[in-house]
């Protein structure tokens, strides 16, 4: 990871003098860099020694996150990311806008210094799924009715996605069998459905200090999670109507009694089983690739969110 | 023209089927395609078939400066785009960064589709360049004090350079020597420059009717450009500071006084003088390649543009 760090360091001399300041800024997030742990295990071989490859790959995904991230803190109009100003509140709306797109496109140079077209390629997709995945949650803010089948579809691309192809392109860049390639990529799309509901779990369930966000923001917004389906769904007609309507935005919504109501109903419960179940599949496309050192340690980036989730 | 309007056309069904309509929205500007007219001559070889490569490259190159238009029209608020609304105004804020996104990575994809990295490395590079130039004309906005060596970088970033790279890798694709690839480069990069000071023009001294847009919003807006630049270096000190003033929002801006003054001060002439500079530069660079049949035709792309600036 340290390597990581470095290489991304590296890359803010190579866009132009005028907007390194902005790009530097964008980029020290303090995140979690999820993305790149799933290339770096997913490309785990015998030997410990930093692979270049991997570490060019891991820059790629991490570049095309925060990219997205800054662009995402524009339509959400958040001021603040982790304890520090978004871009889009730092300068403004305009420069987030064409930061994000510089971005984007330095991640896409990095990924043609591979000697195939195959590493862009992919990335390319996979960029296009994200984007079709935000607009997708765009389009459905404020509609009480979205569906399970449709919350399940926009996070498939705009999160499992990127989880996918990490897994898949750090796998065929160690030189893994198609098959193991394969099965890493299902891994990390089983794992990034996971972390996705776990995340959209924490605005209902989380402790407010730890989490270190307001809870509910997703019923007051009408975004409508897993937990919020489930209970809609669930409700006497009546009750049901009222939480439509909040989620609508035509009453305002009383949070704290519907946070309550998920607690009292069960859904906790069922919404950390629902995750359990997608790691468990994530796990099993792995199960018979023991002999790869890759596979445990995905295996043990499961287990770190499987405890995230069983402590909440 | 018409291989790569069906070409775009088809793309449409590679995107998501939910975003579909909005990617046809899109694409659907009426645009004057001078950049694939650019790629298509650049390429041209003696026999006058249709080149795939020539039209995936044209459509790569299209796709992007798209998805720049749907990205600028969110950052200035526009509205209306050849007579139709914006897709920031007929959808929103939040669906037009994210399609534009989507747009450019199915550019991405669309250049992973040669056979080497080196097409797609290239369009990387111009596409942050053009979202730097971008990015520094939005810091610019409002600053009254902007000198000429400024104005021209930023147009070199965020025109020139597509019209560049459209010209190079055309002329690439098509098998053309390495000297008269740099050299149609050289071209496309001097047009490109060329194109936007006429462009900015036609804010200042176009005729309402014909150019469709309201004249003098530069002024109103805060955006110096070549003939305000250099009426304000040249006007007495108290008049300059008035012009300084309205450029910088502190006045509302006398618009019909001001660009009374550039005609009076035979401003006009100067510029159109500049442009024919550039266009000139241009072709001196594809001057010594007259047996290429495809000099011939880059020559007349630049007489196109040497007889609209004539006709103003």
């Amino acid at each position: 990871m340290k390597a990581l760090d470095a290489f991304l360091e590296q890359q803010i001399a190579a866009f132009e003098p005028e907007i390194r300041e902005h790009v530097a800024y964008s980029m020290d997030t303090g995140g979690k860099r999820i993305r790149p742990s799933l290339i770096f295990f997913s490309g785990w071989n015998k030997n410990s020694e930093v692979d270049e490859k991997l570490v060019r790959l891991a820059a790629v995904v991490e570049t095309i996150h925060l990219a997205t991230l800054v662009h995402d803190d524009i339509m959400d109009e958040a001021e603040i990311r982790r304890n520090r100003a978004t871009v889009a509140k730092k300068y403004n709306n305009a420069t987030a806008v064409l930061l994000g797109d510089a971005l984007f496109s330095h991640a896409v140079y990095l990924a043609t210094q591979f000697p195939t077209t195959e590493v862009c390629r992919d990335i390319a997709v996979s960029m296009r799924q994200v984007c079709t995945g935000e607009i997708l949650q765009t389009m459905q803010r404020g509609d009480p009715n979205l569906d399970m089948e449709t919350y399940f579809r926009v996070i498939d691309l705009k999160t499992a996605e990127l989880f996918r192809v990490s897994c898949h392109l750090g796998a065929r860049l160690a030189g893994f069998s198609d098959e193991y390639v394969k099965a890493a990529g299902s891994f990390g799309r089983h794992l990034g459905i996971a972390y996705q509901i776990y995340d959209d779990m924490t605005d209902l369930f989380g402790s407010q200090e730890k989490i270190g966000k307001t809870l509910g923001t997703d019923i007051a917004t009408g975004k409508p999670t897993m937990p919020l389906i489930l209970m809609r769904d669930r409700l006497p007609a009546e009750e049901s109507q009222a939480l439509r309507d909040a989620l609508a935005g035509k009453t305002e919504a009383d949070v704290p009694y519907w946070l309550a109501k998920l607690r009292e109903m069960g859904i906790f419960e069922e919404v950390r089983q629902a995750i359990f179940d997608e790691i468990a599949k994530g796990r099993a496309a792995i199960q018979s690739f023991e002999d790869n050192p890759s596979a445990a340690h995905l295996r043990t980036i499961s287990e770190l969110l499987w405890n995230q989730v069983d402590a909440l």
